[in-house]
C-alpha cells in the first residue's frame, strides 16, 4: 500500500506494508499516567439520544422484553435502509448504524435455524413470513437442521438430559472477534486486496477438500467486504480508503462491527480490544486541534451507546440459560504491552467514564486487563467505577499476556483471543457434576431416570469409597470427554458449512489459529463432593429401583473457596484431568483445545438438571457459577476464596476462570475513598497470585432484595450486576436468578 | 423384513433379508430362447397416447424447442399436484407420472445455478419470477456459484480455452443410477428402515468430517424417501409397500426414476436395468392368468412414452454441446448371467418392440448388453431393430461383466456403473488434441493466443521431430492430468456440498464405490498426428509471433482406423499414458479414477476450439466422435476400422470407448432379412475380439441430406440415428453438427 495521505501524521512501520494493526498501536500510541480529572461530561447530544434510548428500553421491558421484531426481511448487510435512534434527533448521532431500520429492533436471522428464528418472534407475539418457513427448509437448509440430521441417538440423549448443553446448535456459534479496526486503518478495498492476494496463494494448485474449503471461505470473506462498503454507503459513507480523523475511525470500525451483528447472532458478539487503537486517532486530532475533550468523549459515548443498543431474537430457552439478554459485545481497557509500557490511554479513561456519563449498564462488557504494574492512577479509577456501577470485570493482563500477545481481545465473557489472528470454536459445556452422578449410578440419569452413559457397574455400597469413586470417575470422564469433543467436532463442522461467519473472518488472518474451547459446569461441586467423599462419610440413599438419589454425609470436609489445599488440590486435579481428556481426541479443522471454568447464568439451568451431589448441594438447585466456590462454603472470607480460585492453574484453563464475588460497600471501607484503594489491593494481591479473572459486585444483600421487590423504583432502572462474566442488569434476571443472586455469599469482611 | 404377501410365488433367497436386487432377479427370472413372435402390437391407449406425446412435440419444435417453461415453482419431488399427457385420456395412462404438472413442460432446477436456470428458460422466452433470483443467490447458494468462488485463475483460464470442458459447474452432474428397482420390491418403507440402520452403524461416535458427511447424507437420503412416498400419494399410489403385481412394478419402479429427474438435471439421468427384474413381475402375472401379453406390452410402452418425455432446460451453450435434447435414459436389455445363462427374458423384446410399437426414437437410449453368446433369435432381432430403426447400441457384455458383475446399468451413454453399488464422479473431458498443440507451442493457446499451459519452451524446429514432440507431450500430459482432475475434485467436493443427489443415493448401498470419470477428447487426432510426425514429414506452418498455426504433411503415414498396427500402436498409448498420468493424483472421496474416450457430440464444439492439427485436420474443424477414427481416414472399409478400435483396451478406459459406424444398408445385404444377419456377424465379430461399444446406423447418405434439406417431411419426423453414445433426431441437430454426421465415413463396403 502505498503511504497513504490519510496516515500522515502516524509513525511508520510495518503496518503499512502489511495488515498489522498491533504494530501501528505500539509505534503510535501515547500512555496516560495522569487521572481522571481530564475527562469530559456528556454532551447534549448525548443526554438526548441516551435520553431517547433509555425511553425505548423502558417501553422494550414494558412490552415483555422485545421492543419490535422483524418478520419479512432476512438479516445481512444491506437488508435496510439507514436506521437512526430517532429520526428527529438523527443529527445528533455523531455515529450511525443500527441492526435493522429501527432502534432496538430484533432482526431476522434465520441461517442457524427457521425453528428458532420463528419461535423467538413468536414468544414475543410476532409471526414469520411463512414464505420464509418454506425458503429455509425447502430451499436452504440451516445449520440447526444439519447438526441434527448428524447427531446421534446417544448425542441426542446427552443433550437433552444436559450432561453436554449450551450447544451452539441452533444459532451462531459467536466467539469470533473481527479485528474491526482494520476497517479504520486501512479501509476495505486494501483488506479486499490482500485476500485476494491469499486466495491467489492459496494452495498449489492440488485440490485437497482443505484447500477447497479454504479458497471458498476466502471468495465469501471477499464478498463480505464488499458487503460492507455497500452497507456504510447506505449511511452515506464511502469506506472503501483509510479512515481520516478520529470521527471517521470510530464511524469505520463501528461499521466493521455492525456487519458482524447483521450477519451472525452468537451468543458473545465482542467489540474487542478498540482502546487503545482508537486514542491514536483521538490524539493526533486533539494535536491538530481539531478536536475537543468533549468531542472525544462524544464520540466514544455514541459508539458505546450503540453496543448497548445491540439486540438478538432469542427463544425462551435461551434466555432461561442467558438471562438479561445480553450479548457480550465485549471490549477492553488497559493491559500492559511487550515492551513493558502499560497500554492505557485517555480512551481507557473515557470507555470507564461511559459508565459515569450514560449511567450504569450491562453492555459493552466493559473489561479491566488488569496487572498489578498498571498507572496507579487508573487502577483508582477503575476501582472506583466498580464500587460506584459494579459494571465491570477484571482480567489478569500478567497471566494472559505471555499465552496471547499484547493485542488480544475477550472474546465472550472472559476467554482470550489474539485480535485479527485467531477465531474460537465455542464449545459451551460438559456438565462434570452429572458426570460424577453417572460414575456412581453406572450411567444411569438420576433426573430422567433413563441411561444415558455407559452401562458401567454402579457402585452398590452404602457408604461411599473415594479410590472407587474416583476409579468410575475417570472412566465416565474419559466417555464424556470423547462424546463432547465428538459433539462440538460436528457442530463445527455444520456451523462452517451452514452458517459461516464470512463478515468476521474476513478481518481475520487468513492463516488463522484455530482454538476449540470447551468448558466445565459444576465445578466446585465436584470438588466439594469428592472432598466429602473423602475426608467424611458420605452415606447413599437410594429410590426404590436402587440408583443413588441422595446423600447424607457424616462429619466435616474441607471445602474450596476457603484456602484449604485439601480442597484446592481437588479443584486443581479435576481441571487438569478433564483438559488432558479432551485433547486425546482429534479436534475439527486441527483446532487447539482449551477449556473453562466459567458458567455465565446457566449454573441455574445446569444445577436445575443435576439432581443432589454429595457435597450437600440440593437436587435441581443451582450451581455456583463459572469457578466460584459454592454458596456457603466460604467460611473464611473474601481473601481466602480467592486464594482458593487462584490456586486454579490458567494454563490449563485457557479460555478461563471465572470467579464472581460480591463484597459489602462496609466491607470494603467507609467512604468511596477507602473502597476504592481496598479494592485495588485486593485486585493486586488476587491477580498476582495469578488468578485469571475476577467480577466485582460492591453492593449488600439488602439492595438486591429490595429490588426484587420493587422494580419499578427508578434507581433501579439501569441498577446492573456483574454475573459469572458479565454484567447485567439486575431486574432483568428471572426471579429463579435473582434468588440465586441473592443465596450467593456476600462477603461482610476480608 | 418378514416374509411379504407381495412376494408370494418368488423364489426365496437373502434377496429377502438385505437389499439385494441381483439375487432377486437370479433365482427368478425366466431366460428366453424363442423369437418375436409372442410380441404383441400397440394399444389403442398406447396410440393414442403416444399420438398425443407426438403432437406435443410437433408443437415443441414449432415453438423452437421448448413447449413451456416453468418460472414459478421450484422443481421438488412434491412441488406439483398430479400431471398427465391429456386430461381427457387420464384414465388411459397406465403408467402415470411427469416432472411437472404438464407433458414436456421443463421444471425450473436453480440448484446447480440459478443463473442457468434463469437463462435457460429466458433463451426461450420465459422469464423467471425474480424473487428467485435473491432466494438463489443470498439466502441459498447454489453449486455454480460455489464451483467459481473456488476455481483458480489456471482453471478458469483452462476452461475458457476449452482444454478441459463440459465440466458439470453449471448443473447437476447426472451418471448416477439410483436402483429404481428397489422401491418396487422392496417398498419405501424398508428401504428408509435399511438407511436408518444404516445411520445407526455410521461411524463409531468419533465425528471425522468423513462420518458427519455420511451421517447427514444418510438424513437427506432418508428425507427423500419419504419424499418419493408423498410423490407417490400425489398421484393415488402408496408406495410404502413392495409392488403387488407387474403393474405397480413398474408403476413403483418408475417412481424412483421420476423422484431423480424432479430433483435433478444432470447431463445423464439414466433408467438402468431394468428389463429382466420386471419380466419376473410379468411373468408371474401372466402365469397366473392376471396379465396378457398385450398388458405386459402396453406396461413397458407407457413406461418407455414416459422415458420419451423426460425434459430438462438448458441454455443455448449446452445444446451447442449435446445436440437434440438428450437426457441419456439409458436403459438396457440382453447380457449373460456370472453362471453363463444368459439374461434375455421377453422384457427385453418388449423393450425394443417399442421401437416398433411406437415407432424410433432417441430415449430411452437402448442399448444391448452383447455377446455373442446371446441366444440367436434375440441378436437377430436387436439386428433387425438396429436396420430398420437406427435406434439402438451395444456394448459388449464380455468385458464388461469381469469388471461390474452381471448386475451394471450404463449410467450415460457407453459408461458402465454397477446397479445400486456404486456412484460416478462425472468429469467430462480433456482435450488431448489441445494438449499437443500446447505442447508444441509452449503452452500458448493456439486460438486465444494467449498464455494457458505452463510456459514451457516451444518447438522451433520448422519440421517436427517425433522424440521432440513425445518428449514435451508427456510433459504437458502430466500438467494437464494434474489440472484436470483438481478441477474435478473441486467440482465434485461442491456437487455433494451443494447439489447433492439424495433420491439417487437413497436407492444406492450407503457403502457406496465411487468412480472418478476423466474423458479424452480429439483421440483420433492425436493418434493421426502423432503418426504423421514419425512416419510422414510435418513442416510448421508459423503466425508472425512465431507460433504454430497450421501443418504441411509431405508423404503419407498410417492412420487409425486401418487395423494397421503402427498407428493403433499409438492409439493404445495414448490411452494408456493418459490414465497412468490421472491415478498419479489424489481424487476427491478416495475415488477410482477411470478414463473414457467418448465425446457425444461435443466433438463439433471441441472441435470448434482446436487449432488445426498436424493430422490435416483444419483449425476449428469438427474432432471424430469417441474413439471412433477420423472422418476419411478408414480406408479399408468397415471391418478394418473396427478392428482398429478393438485394440482400445477396454481395461485402460473403463468408463468407455465409444464408437460410431453408419453402413450403407446395402453394404450390410440385398434385405432385411441378410442385413441383420450380417450385421450379427460384424457384432460377433467385432466384439469376440473385446471391443467395447458400437452405435449402429444404416443408412445412407442421401437419406442425410434429403432430411437436411427437407426436415418437414413427415418420414423424418421421429427418423432417428445413433450419434457418439446416444440416439438423436436427425432433424433436431443443427446444421453444422448435421453437416457433420453427412461428413462421417459412411461405409460403402464391408
Amino acid at each position: 500500500m502505498a503511504l497513504r495521505s490519510e496516515w500522515e501524521g502516524f509513525k511508520a512501520n510495518h503496518w503499512q506494508d502489511d495488515v498489522n494493526v498491533r504494530d501501528f498501536i505500539q509505534k503510535n500510541y501515547t500512555p496516560y499516567d495522569g487521572d481522571e480529572s481530564f475527562l469530559a461530561g456528556p454532551t447534549d447530544a448525548t443526554d438526548k439520544l441516551w435520553g431517547k434510548v433509555q425511553e425505548l428500553q423502558k417501553e422494550e421491558r414494558a412490552k415483555g422484553g422485545v421492543l419490535d421484531c422483524e418478520t419479512e426481511v432476512v438479516s445481512s448487510l444491506t437488508a435496510y435502509g439507514p436506521g437512526y435512534i430517532d429520526e428527529s434527533l438523527k443529527d445528533l448521532e455523531q455515529i450511525v448504524g443500527l441492526q435493522t431500520d429501527k432502534p432496538l429492533k430484533r432482526a431476522f436471522m434465520p441461517f442457524g435455524g427457521i425453528k428458532m428464528a420463528e419461535q423467538a418472534a413468536e414468544s414475543y407475539g410476532y409471526k414469520v413470513n411463512p414464505k420464509f418457513h418454506k425458503i429455509f427448509t425447502d430451499y436452504h437448509k440451516t445449520h440447526n437442521q444439519a447438526v441434527f440430521d448428524a447427531y446421534t441417538p446417544e448425542m441426542k440423549k446427552a443433550r437433552h438430559s444436559h450432561i453436554v448443553t449450551g450447544l451452539p446448535d441452533t444459532y451462531g456459534r459467536g466467539r469470533i472477534v473481527g479485528d474491526y479496526r482494520r476497517v479504520a486503518l486501512y479501509g476495505i478495498d486494501y483488506l479486499i486486496e490482500k485476500k485476494q492476494e491469499d486466495q491467489a496463494n492459496c494452495g498449489n494448485g492440488t485440490m485437497t477438500d482443505k484447500v477447497i474449503r479454504q479458497r471458498e471461505e476466502l471468495a465469501e470473506q471477499i464478498r463480505a467486504l464488499q458487503g460492507m462498503k455497500e452497507m456504510a454507503a447506505i449511511y452515506g459513507y464511502d469506506i472503501s480508503a483509510p479512515a481520516k480523523n478520529a470521527k471517521e475511525a470510530v464511524q469505520w470500525l463501528y461499521f466493521g462491527y455492525l456487519a458482524a451483528i447483521k450477519t451472525q447472532n452468537g451468543a458473545a458478539m465482542s467489540v474487542g480490544r478498540i482502546s487503545t487503537f482508537l486514542d491514536i486517532y483521538m490524539q493526533r486530532d486533539i494535536e491538530k486541534g481539531i478536536l475537543t475533550e468533549e468531542q472525544a468523549q462524544e464520540l466514544i459515548d455514541h459508539m458505546v451507546l450503540k453496543f448497548r443498543m445491540v439486540k438478538f431474537a432469542r427463544i425462551p430457552s435461551y434466555n432461561d440459560l442467558f438471562s438479561g439478554d445480553p450479548v457480550w459485545a465485549t471490549l477492553e481497557v488497559g493491559g500492559i504491552g511487550m515492551d513493558g509500557r502499560h497500554m492505557v490511554t485517555k480512551n481507557d479513561y473515557r470507555f470507564l467514564h461511559t459508565l459515569e456519563n450514560m449511567g450504569p449498564s450491562p453492555e459493552p462488557n466493559l473489561t479491566v486487563l488488569y496487572s498489578s504494574k498498571l498507572p496507579a492512577n487508573f487502577k483508582k479509577y477503575a476501582a472506583k467505577i466498580s464500587v460506584t456501577t459494579s459494571s465491570i470485570q477484571y482480567e489478569n493482563d500478567d497471566v494472559m499476556k505471555p499465552i496471547w500477545g499484547d493485542d488480544y481481545s475477550i472474546c465472550c465473557c472472559v476467554s482470550a483471543t489474539q485480535t485479527g489472528k485467531e477465531m474460537q470454536f465455542f464449545g459451551a459445556r460438559a456438565n462434570l457434576a452429572k458426570c460424577l452422578l453417572y460414575a456412581i449410578n453406572g450411567g444411569m440419569d438420576e433426573k430422567l431416570m433413563t441411561q444415558v452413559g455407559p452401562e458401567m457397574a454402579p457402585i452398590t455400597d452404602e457408604y461411599l469409597n473415594y479410590k472407587d469413586v474416583m476409579h468410575k470417575y475417570d472412566i465416565m470422564l474419559d466417555w464424556l470427554a470423547g462424546l463432547y469433543v465428538n459433539i462440538l467436532n460436528l457442530i463445527q463442522y455444520m456451523h462452517d458449512k451452514y452458517y459461516y461467519e464470512a463478515a468476521e473472518m474476513a478481518l481475520i488472518d487468513t492463516d488463522v489459529r484455530r482454538t476449540f474451547a470447551t468448558g466445565i459446569a459444576g465445578f466446585s461441586h465436584v470438588v466439594d463432593s469428592l472432598s466429602a467423599i473423602k475426608y467424611a462419610k458420605v452415606k447413599t440413599i437410594r429410590n426404590e429401583k436402587g440408583y443413588v438419589v441422595d446423600y447424607e454425609t457424616e462429619g466435616d470436609f474441607p471445602r474450596y473457596g476457603n484456602d484449604d489445599d485439601r480442597a484446592d488440590e481437588i479443584a486443581v486435579w479435576l481441571l487438569k484431568t478433564f483438559l488432558k481428556k479432551i485433547k486425546k481426541y482429534d479436534t475439527y479443522r486441527d483446532s487447539e483445545p482449551t477449556t473453562s471454568i466459567l458458567t455465565i447464568t446457566s449454573n441455574v439451568v445446569y444445577g436445575r438438571a443435576t439432581g443432589a451431589t454429595p457435597d450437600g448441594r440440593e437436587a435441581y438447585k443451582p450451581f455456583a457459577p463459572g469457578a466460584s466456590p459454592s454458596y456457603g462454603a466460604e467460611q473464611n472470607g473474601l481473601l481466602a476464596s480467592l486464594n482458593s480460585v487462584a490456586k486454579v492453574p490458567y494454563e490449563y484453563a485457557l479460555d478461563g476462570i471465572s470467579n464472581t464475588q460480591t463484597m459489602n460497600p462496609n466491607a470494603l471501607g467507609h467512604d468511596d475513598e477507602e473502597r476504592k484503594n481496598n479494592l485495588v489491593n485486593v485486585l493486586d494481591g488476587y491477580f498476582d497470585q495469578g488468578a485469571h479473572h475476577l467480577n466485582v459486585n460492591v453492593f449488600g444483600i439488602e439492595k438486591l432484595k429490595d429490588a426484587m421487590e420493587h422494580p419499578e423504583k427508578p434507581e433501579y432502572a439501569n441498577f446492573t450486576i456483574r454475573v459469572s462474566g458479565y454484567a447485567v442488569k439486575f431486574i432483568d434476571l428471572t426471579k429463579e436468578q435473582q434468588m440465586d443472586v441473592i443465596s450467593r455469599t456476600c462477603h461482610e469482611r476480608m
